[in-house]
């Protein structure tokens, strides 16, 4: 087979995956549609709108998978990373996420003109006066009306208005501003999203309710309706779904999912399964006696959410990652981890580890920042590269 | 000033860093320029080369900045990063690392006779007999002659042969391949870069140097010379490369430098003090009462080694990342960070934070991945952007 061309890309359409080169990301493209599929089954008896969060895959490709499966649009969180998106021809698309600077206005009037041009939309998030107040002043300079959500702070304590009369005072202000547009509120409540029992989870979700429940009844009092309700992630969105306040949800991570949200305790019985979908394929490159060295590293994998995991080998832990190496030894009889260097590790036990040249997947820690990695998507249908996705927001941070 | 065109290029040359898009990583063009001197300055009483490693910077224009200076070479961890350089003109480079399976051994012969055919050279370290074996035979069939040194494990437990009677039978068997030309012996203890003390340290490079002395010396009782020892990081140089055993020293981080090689202490008095160059230049994007929240998350720096510090402003402390967001508050007479969300904080803390849309640098917790996250470096001269580096071999990870 010749070839490929993008130095990047780690083999030929056909190719089966133990020939494509390492370490590269790879998805199982049978475990992405059912996610897919999962997601819009379960909020198939609410009325919420699903916008998925591209922030955690960048990937056009993905975006247009949602969409044809019926969600209204994307959300992204960076104004460069939406440009990609509507270059590839995602229409609608919410940044859910303030905007600040003259830079980054101009690139948001360019790319809401060019949206608009063609019947799409940008909305984009204020949690500031004087942010709100730059905006109009450009919209208005550009002869352009922007669509805008407040963004409120309903628990996580990152973005957003806490108080609710500044948050009211703030929406009587877009309102007012002619080159705004008021749609509603943005209230992502992003550390819900990773706290471990449902019960917990329900709790942040019914106070984040509470709030928001109160600036639209004051909203109202000054005849203002905040008729878009937009957040919720993969860890929470049923509950935002099931709320009746909450008109849209913004789940990202079920599309790949990853270690972390694989510790959740999803608690709903009716809460959808969700697959590993995404893979780093990596290979033992070096194979002293007690461990397998495997060249996936810190330059293949965010590990801020913690280590990946051997995928389907549960009897191997990955247990220390360096820049382009990862070490990983076989797991005791108790499941703690050998230790390397230890000449006296039974024998039994390194009997389990991969040999030179062998493969195995990971599953990364966190999927977001680490297909921020990579430039392309290996697409594996039963086992064979089917197709090559470029994750053509990769890197895009303005 | 036009727009740039490169849209991951934060803004035009010649405008200050307050105007720069953010975030982006920028370069300190003289302290990077005294890093580089300092470096030279402090081996040039002892005999041996400098080979930089290439892997933190991942950018050809520095590397031709080191060689311009007396380094004999680069370093790189992957073949397709090494790639790269020899595309932008470097001759002689140094994969530091194990190379294994059939489409890297592909791309490493391609790569010698690129380098090759202007008398430059592609050196290649090897581990195991198998690997040994598989590159011989693929340079016998491709007519080619392959540098190769044999990487000692000398305590890092992570690649390398640590037994010295297997050292020396893979050494003698290298020596005996017709394909591979037999160099000597890399030997670089990573472990001992982030040992915090130089006694500690001492004793790791000590060890070291025994090992090699033994391998040595057995390889020249079957008539082979180890001729190049090469090894040591930018947090032991000065030690293998006063060590009379080693020939060569591969710093890399001394060029840029980060948080956790700050936490080091030196301990040698005629050490060369390394100076932060490299930064990632961030602006408030939201501005709650006790906290600045930055653009500069997760996607923008690797927290493998810790969070980042903000720059000149040690009342600041950059408490918490996520993807795309940083959490900065203002520390207590304590050193300690305030808590954001408590209404309590006092006001003169509070006053210390910087408003909506000012920027701050911060020095990355560790360099070499966070590098890796982006495409181009931002030149700094007195303030003013004087050139765009291109990361050349960012996310080249076969």
């Amino acid at each position: 087979m010749s070839q490929p061309q993008n130095p990047k890309q780690a083999g030929a359409i056909g190719e089966p995956l133990s020939a494509l080169d390492t370490p590269c990301l790879v998805l199982d493209l049978a475990a992405f549609e059912r996610n897919l599929d999962r997601l819009m089954q379960s909020v198939a008896d609410t009325k919420v709108a699903v916008r998925p969060h591209a922030k955690s895959h960048k990937c056009p490709e993905i975006a247009k998978r949602q969409i044809a499966r019926g969600a209204v649009g994307i959300c992204c969180q960076k104004i460069s990373e939406a440009k990609a998106f509507a270059d590839a021809g995602i229409n609608d698309i919410l940044l859910s996420n303030e905007l600040v600077g003259s830079k980054k206005i101009a690139a948001a009037l360019s790319l809401a003109r060019q949206l608009q041009a063609r019947s799409g939309q940008l909305t984009i998030c204020v949690d500031h006066p004087q942010a709100a107040a730059d905006l109009n002043h450009a919209a208005q300079a550009a002869g352009l009306r922007i669509p805008v959500l407040i963004e409120l702070d309903v628990g996580q304590h990152r973005c957003g208005v806490a108080d609710p009369r500044a948050s009211v005072a703030l929406i009587d202000q877009v309102h007012r501003s002619s080159g705004l547009q008021f749609k509603g509120l943005q209230a992502y409540h992003g550390s819900a999203q990773h706290t471990r029992t449902q019960t917990d989870r329900q709790a942040a979700i019914d106070q984040a309710c509470h709030l928001i429940t109160r600036v639209q009844r004051d909203a109202a009092a000054l005849g203002i309706d905040c008729a878009t309700v937009t957040g919720a992630g993969t860890g929470s969105y049923l509950l935002e779904a099931r709320s009746g306040v909450y008109t849209e949800v913004q789940p990202g991570s079920y599309a790949l999912m990853d270690v972390d949200y694989g510790r959740n305790d999803w608690g709903l019985s009716d809460m959808p399964v969700f697959e590993n979908s995404l893979f780093i394929h990596t290979s033992v490159m070096s194979r002293p006696d007690d461990r397998a060295v495997v060249d996936a590293g810190l330059k293949s994998m965010s590990v801020d959410s913690g280590l990946p995991v051997v995928f389907g080998r549960p009897e191997l832990v990955y247990q220390k990652a360096s820049d382009e190496h990862g070490v990983i030894v076989a797991s005791t009889q108790t499941g703690q981890p050998g230790q390397p260097g230890q000449p006296d590790q039974p024998n039994e036990l390194v009997g389990r580890l991969p040999a030179l040249g062998q493969t195995v997947l990971l599953v990364p820690g966190h999927c977001d920042p680490t297909v921020n990695l990579y430039d392309v998507l290996h697409v594996m249908d039963q086992g064979v590269l089917i197709d090559v996705w470029p994750i053509s927001a990769r890197g895009l941070l303005f």
